[in-house]
């Protein structure tokens, strides 16, 4: 159900934001649309499958998730740049500084970062609505959400000594949970529902997420995941898996996992297909 | 008028901005503050001064000027990159880059267009206005808009013939213009009324600001302006002083004054203030 699922919806995504890059001229058009072609969509797949629980039009909900697929697209592709993590493979391409050069590389973020306000700007939904989503997905990116997780990731790997587990969570849950809690609960804030299971849902399967990936870059393959992976432990970082130890970190991440499910229990199982997702994010191979 | 207007202006929003600003911490937040914490002001004064023709809650719009010095001061950073033009030297004081690091700068940019519509988001305005002010803000400065000038200028420095004249113009509408714009026309926004005389204003006054930055270059001085001169010249790039000559564009410059002066004669001398800025900004110093 997963399966299909995520696949409908990344094919929607994609042509939604295709259709919206039409209008984006020369080399940034070509580099946002480079950035934004792939992933697994799994934020995008939370907006759809939230919005569905409750039945808001299906039209706006994939506005909503484009916009969170280009603002993801955004962070990566300045995460990517030589000055940040310096990275010249992403999901099996070369990064955009790899492809075309910085500039384009600084300018297509920017960019990106604007079309996802543009695109929940222009949604068939009551204002009063979309000035929530705007502001909830402003609190979530900039300099006290992402951003700051960033930059909190940043200067840990400079700090004298490493990161314990209470600050690598709270690092964590600003620079990958915020916009997968924005992502789960824009469903509701599009209804004017109760966004409470969602958002623990969300809050639980971000920091699994996140887990996830620690222990991938330990076991992962660089084919199968598409980019560079032992980054961590050769910079002598801090992570889920040093910290917990891998067996710990698997513990963590299946602990997470049911108190995501267990969030869902007001849906019944309408929610199934994302509680599936919640167990797919611990199984990943990429 | 203007002098006295514009004063007021900036010390408000530069409060404006430092109590927003007061929630972001750390590194990221001072490097914020450095770079929102100069400049003429001219784009919160044409917002100020247009909700006040129009009559709109002053608190609401220092909240929209505030949300447009966000926005231009995060163009200023990642402009100044190394990668894009390579300045050292901003409104008098060393760039975000070289007083902390390009990272820092990186972030610090993405973290300022993210609060722009933050505030934006957060006014105390009906939600159908906010809106309104949110599209035509992601519209000024994204991939279509301020960014895609950008990436124009940097096209341009490579490309095999000079821009020409209906090329620089267009270039610049897109890449200073639209903030402009946007500025000028958020008070009707605002009020719900004709953004007709205020648009008109605010293109002539753009185009007109341009080409005074232009002559600036050749005429200007370092200590005055904060800023090195000289490289539009030293990279052969075209400008509307290359053009139109000196004398060309400084006529140029004066027709699109009282170009701007006329498009608001419906407000009659209640916009005064604005008819100085216009004669202003051509005959800065800076």
């Amino acid at each position: 159900m997963f399966d299909t699922r995520i696949a409908e919806v990344a094919q929607g995504v994609t042509a939604r934001l295709q259709a919206a890059l039409a209008a984006y001229p020369g080399q940034i058009g070509a580099a946002m649309a480079h950035a934004t072609g792939g992933g697994k969509r799994l934020r995008a797949f939370l907006v759809c499958e939230g919005a569905a629980l409750h039945d808001v039009d299906p039209v706006a909900a994939m506005d909503a998730a484009a916009a969170i697929e280009a603002m993801h697209a955004y962070s990566l592709v300045h995460d990517d740049l030589p000055c940040m993590d310096d990275d010249d493979l992403r999901r099996g391409l070369p990064t955009v500084h790899v492809k075309w050069d910085e500039a384009t590389a600084v300018l297509t973020g920017d960019a990106l970062q604007t079309l996802a306000f543009d695109l929940i700007a222009h949604m068939p939904l009551a204002a009063d609505r979309v000035v929530t989503l705007t502001a909830g997905l402003a609190r979530a990116s900039g300099g006290v959400g992402m951003v700051l997780g960033q930059a909190m990731d940043i200067a840990a790997e400079t700090a004298a000594t490493p990161l314990t587990l209470p600050e690598i969570t709270e690092l964590q849950a600003k620079k990958t949970g915020a916009l997968i809690e924005w992502s789960a609960q824009a469903g509701p804030v599009m209804a004017a529902a109760d966004t409470g299971p969602m958002g623990a849902y969300a809050r639980a399967l971000g920091l699994a997420f996140q887990i996830a990936d620690d222990i991938l870059d330990v076991e992962g393959d660089e084919a199968e995941t598409g980019k560079r992976l032992r980054k961590d432990d050769d910079a002598g970082k801090a992570t889920f898996v040093s910290l917990l130890g891998l067996d710990g970190a698997k513990a963590e991440a299946a602990r997470l996992t049911d108190s995501a499910c267990d969030a869902l229990a007001p849906y019944g199982p309408r929610a199934d297909a994302l509680r599936q997702a919640a167990r797919f994010v611990i199984a990943r191979q990429s």
